[in-house]
């Protein structure tokens, strides 16, 4: 017995000194809980973000937990914002349904000391560590790119968008400004406004296609535009003689991408928001960053200020991957 | 014998099972080497971007090993950079000296499945995953308001900057951009050219104190003209009456802040290029990161595009936790 005693503690001794020693500071746990704090919360462009998220927390151990306001209103989300801040949570991921009216709630967060970060719509004034989201100009630019080869390099093209919403004119300026200093062969001949809505696009579309019947191509920077605009050029039998780029990735978008209406659409960086929004909520709230030494006390951001979480081309060859389970 | 040697059995296996689940994907081999790669690699500037680098490296439990062309020279940074792609590391971490110059080298590391980062300079054509550095016209917005602010909101201010090289553009473009945007009252009275160096710098602010008696500010987009800019402002008797804001932590930049010579200048995040392109490329190494299924053979990339790495501002305050040690 008291030889298996020694054996036994020198054993423990030996096992626990190697964990001890190998124990990682990404190994979190358990009951730390992350939060997902969204606007429109049924959606189904959260799901994407979320899945990000939890993929980063399972990998570190921790809890991710999704809630958000029913409607997209700020005063709703603003008190959803601060039940969740009254749990005392390790970390929020916050999308804003107003860049103002959530500041003074982020701001009150952090000050509790709850790392908060900021994604896919972002409050720049608040003190927000970090916000991650599409870089709308560069996602224009990226789709003047790849319109711009798929017409060879020249015609006339037209825009469908969202007018006066900031990241949907973002996108166009990128795309317009893109073909005018890479393309200029390449003439957009009009933009229009489809109001985020799918008749209306059909009905501007089949103007274009009017005007302009030499029409080339048509960029929508939204994904409702994508589809009213699939079912304007099927109607003038000129599927494949105009060409469309779309925005996102819903399922509609996706079936028109397979059967060949639309040629190709820019999906957003959703899963990134998720999992670089919840790495970086950890790595601050386990004090893994020190960007400077006391950066707490000094007016010093532990994170980078922004991530442009990037945007892909979708295509008849890669849409199978993009179609949420 | 008999009995301490089952007892010894069912230890050992209750241990290996606790750590067999605990064990972390973020516990890498320590024999991984991660490499930064530079240009001028003797400056003081990347000691910061490899301290972020090394910290990730160590807290990951891999390896991080500095090195780069001594010289500004595009050729002799592909040779170097072609030397560290024959040792097959697990990931590069790459400032580019040149956007074009590195462009095939990068890619023939992609392709050859090694993850490359570009960090403080970009090639943007090239296949690189992801971008980390300072959003120059963010910090330029930034060391807007904060001069505004420290004018009292009115007034004749000016700019020295290094014209024609692209981060400094941005930086200026920020600046100007934002006080006309949010200080209506200050006014942007000239913008000359430092050219990076110190004594044309004193020069040029000597000639706007003389200029525009009424003078109140001026913002430097490089820190040897800070420092120039000081040298004028001290020899003219004006210190405290034209404030200055520079660009940087030099040692001598955050010596003339001590002395109030110098109100405030803008510091770059390096510690977070080095420290999220370690995160970053590890990720990729480890298949952290699917943002869809089978990214690999999909043209998807698996990051964020860009990374604006952030700015901060540096005053008397907080001077002390920018010294390099």
């Amino acid at each position: 017995m008291k030889r298996s005693f020694w054996l036994v503690t020198l054993i423990l001794t030996l096992v626990f000194t190697v964990v001890a020693t190998a124990a990682s500071p990404f190994e979190g746990n358990p009951k730390e809980e992350y939060y997902m704090v969204t606007f429109a919360s049924g959606i189904e462009y959260w799901k994407g973000c979320f899945a990000g998220m939890e993929d980063a927390a399972a990998q570190l151990g921790v809890k991710a937990i999704y809630t958000g306001a029913p409607l997209s209103d700020v005063n709703q989300q603003v008190t959803v914002l601060e039940q969740v801040i009254a749990k005392r949570p390790a970390g929020i991921a916050v999308t804003c349904s107003n860049p103002d009216g959530l500041r003074a709630t982020i701001d009150r967060a952090i000050e509790a000391g709850i790392p908060v970060v900021t994604f896919d719509a972002d409050s720049p004034l608040s003190k927000r560590y970090c916000y991650l989201g599409t870089g709308n100009y560069n996602a224009g630019a990226m789709a003047a790119r790849y319109l711009a080869e798929l017409i060879g390099g020249k015609g006339e093209v037209a825009v469908s968008t969202v007018t006066g919403q900031l990241n949907h004119e973002e996108r166009k300026t990128g795309f317009v400004e893109t073909l005018a200093r890479e393309y200029p062969n390449v003439k957009v001949v009009s933009v229009g406004n489809d109001n985020n809505d799918q008749t209306r696009a059909a009905v501007l579309v089949s103007g274009f296609l009017q005007a302009y019947p030499n029409l080339k191509g048509v960029f929508c920077t939204d994904a409702l535009g994508g589809v009213g605009a699939a079912t304007a050029v099927r109607e003038a039998n000129k599927v494949g003689k105009v060409r469309i780029v779309s925005f996102d990735t819903d399922k509609g978008t996706l079936d028109l991408i397979k059967e060949g209406i639309i040629d190709a659409s820019i999906a957003q960086g959703t899963w990134n928001m998720g999992y670089w929004s919840m790495m970086m909520l950890y790595s601050v709230r386990h004090d893994l960053v020190k960007p400077v030494d006391g950066w707490q006390t000094k007016g010093i951001n532990p994170l980078p200020g922004v991530v442009d979480t990037g945007t892909n081309v979708v295509t008849k060859e890669n849409v199978d991957a993009f179609y949420m389970d």
